[in-house]
C-alpha cells in the first residue's frame, strides 16, 4: 500500500467515528468526528466514499468495531503475540478500504486498542518491552513484548460504573465530576487491598444514611479503578506503566497507579492511535 | 402489646407489601402480597386501616422500608449488637402500628432482614451464635452471637446482576434463567479463588466472540455469587450457614457454599420472618 500519497484512518466505533487525513509523513492534515457508529450506518461502500471525496484517492485504513460481526465486514481475530506485521498480514481488504483486525487472548478480545498499543510502541512513546493500560469501558491492560501484544486482560471498569450511575441504587450520589481527591484515594485503596468491590461500594450507599460521605462519585471511582488496577497489574507486572487514552481519565489511572508504588506515563490516545495506523500502513 | 389477641405483621419494601394475620399462637390466618410498596402508597394511615378493617383490632409491626427517610416514619437504625430486646425497644410508634427499626454496623445498614435473622433464631432453625446469609439484590451476611446480630455485610449482587442483564454489553447472553449446572460451578470456582469479578465477567463476553461458551447466564450468576460468598465468609467466619430467604436462591448458595467447603442450612424466608415478628412482640 506505501504511504507516499498519505493515508485516511479511521477509529470506527459503536457509536462513534472518528477520521483522519494524513500526510506521507504521517501528519494530520484535517479529522472530523461524527456519530456515525457501525449501529448508524446504513451503507458502509458509500459513507467509504464520502470520505474519500473529501479526502482524495488515498489508501484507506479502519480500526475497532467496524471489523466485529456486527460491523461491515468481519475481520478475524489475530491471537498473541501480534505486532506491525501480524496486524497487516490479517488486514481484511473490502471494497475501497482495508479493515485492521482485532486480537484475542485466550479468552478475552480487542479491536481498535491494538492500534494505539502497536502505535505508542512504534512512535517510541512506550518501550518495545513494557506494559500498558488503555482506560474506558472496557479497560485492556496489555504486555508487550518486543514491541508485540504478547497477552492482554479486559476489565469492566467503565461499564459498571456507567451502570452504576445510571441505573442503581448509587445513582443520585454519583453524578458529581470525578476528581483525585481524598475520596478517590480512599476508594483507591480498597479497591488494591481488598478485592471485595460487591461489598464496598454499598458502603457508599449506607454511609450516606449514616452520616454522610464525601464526595461519594469519587470514592466510587476509585473503589472501580483501584480494583481494576490490581487486577491490571497481574497482567502489565513489570516496568512502568504506559496509560493511554484520554488525558482525563489517564489521569485518574495514575493516580491509582502512584498509590500501588508504580510508576506511569501519560500518552494522548488519538497520537498513539495514528502512529499505529501510519506503521501499519507503512508495513505493507 | 403483647399477643393474645395476635397480630398484624407487614414486612412493606420499596415496590412490594406482604402482609400477614397471625393467631396468638404464631399460625397464619390470612395473608396479602400486593405492590403497594412504600412509593405507591399516598396515605399510609389510611393503608394501615384498610388492613385494620380486613383482620380486626390487633397490634401491627412494620418492618422494612416504611421506616427507612423514604417511608412513612423514619425508625432510626439500632447498632450491633441488636437483638430482640434491642429491636423490641427500637419500636417507633405510629397510628395504628409500631415500625420495626432497621440495624447499622459501622458503615453498613439493614432495614427488614434483621427481623428474618431474629426470626430464624426465635424459631430454633439456626444456633443462637453462628453465620447467616440473606441472598438478594443486597445479600446480607451476618453474624450471630447470642441469639443477637452482632456484625454484617452487605453485598450488590442480586443489584449488579440485574444491572448486567438489562443494561450491559453482556445483556443477551444473561437471559436465560439460572441453574447450578458445570457453568454456575466453573463461575462460582473463579469467585471463590480469583476476586477479579470486573475482568472475569468480560470473559463470557469474549468466549461467546470466540467460539462459545456453555450457559453465560448460569456462569455469570456463578461469578458474582461466587465473589459474593467469598465476602461473605469473612463475616460468616465459622460453622454451617443459614441462608435464609426465597428457597431457588438459597438453593444457589447453598451449591457455593459446597464449593467453598461450608456446609448450610436453608431457610425459608417467610417463616423466619413471621417468627421474628411474633418474637418481638411477645418481648413487648
Amino acid at each position: 500500500m506505501g504511504t507516499n500519497t498519505g493515508l485516511i484512518a479511521v477509529d470506527w466505533g459503536t457509536t462513534n467515528r472518528r477520521a483522519w487525513a494524513l500526510a506521507a509523513d504521517g501528519a494530520v492534515e484535517d479529522r472530523i468526528a461524527d456519530g456515525l457508529g457501525i449501529l448508524s450506518v446504513p451503507d458502509f461502500p458509500a459513507a467509504i466514499a464520502a470520505l474519500r471525496a473529501r479526502w482524495g484517492d488515498r489508501p484507506m485504513l479502519l480500526a475497532g468495531m467496524v471489523g466485529s460481526n456486527r460491523g461491515w465486514i468481519e475481520a478475524p481475530y489475530v491471537p498473541c503475540p501480534a505486532g506491525i506485521a501480524e496486524l497487516a498480514n490479517g488486514l481484511m481488504r473490502a471494497e475501497g478500504a482495508a479493515i485492521v483486525p482485532g486480537v484475542c487472548d485466550i479468552e478475552d478480545v480487542m479491536r481498535g486498542e491494538e492500534v494505539q498499543l502497536i502505535g505508542a510502541v512504534a512512535a517510541g512513546l512506550m518501550p518495545r518491552d513494557g506494559a500498558a493500560c488503555l482506560p474506558g469501558t472496557h479497560a485492556k491492560w496489555a504486555r508487550i513484548e518486543d514491541g508485540a501484544i504478547a497477552g492482554f486482560r479486559t476489565v469492566m471498569t467503565g461499564e459498571i460504573f456507567a451502570l452504576l450511575k445510571q441505573h442503581s441504587i448509587l445513582s443520585a450520589q454519583l453524578q458529581a465530576p470525578v476528581r483525585v481527591g481524598d475520596a478517590f484515594i480512599e476508594g483507591v485503596q480498597r479497591g488494591l487491598d481488598e478485592g471485595e468491590l460487591l461489598a464496598d461500594l454499598f458502603t457508599i450507599r449506607a454511609r450516606a444514611l449514616l452520616g454522610g460521605i464525601d464526595d461519594p462519585a469519587s470514592h466510587a471511582s476509585g473503589l472501580l479503578i483501584g480494583s481494576d488496577v490490581a487486577i491490571g497489574l497481574g497482567v502489565a507486572d513489570d516496568g512502568p506503566v504506559a496509560l493511554i487514552g484520554d488525558p482525563a481519565l489517564t489521569a485518574l489511572y495514575a493516580a491509582a497507579l502512584e498509590e500501588a508504588e508504580r510508576d506511569s506515563v501519560q500518552i494522548d490516545g488519538e497520537t498513539a492511535f495514528l502512529a499505529g495506523i501510519h506503521a501499519i500502513a507503512s508495513a505493507l
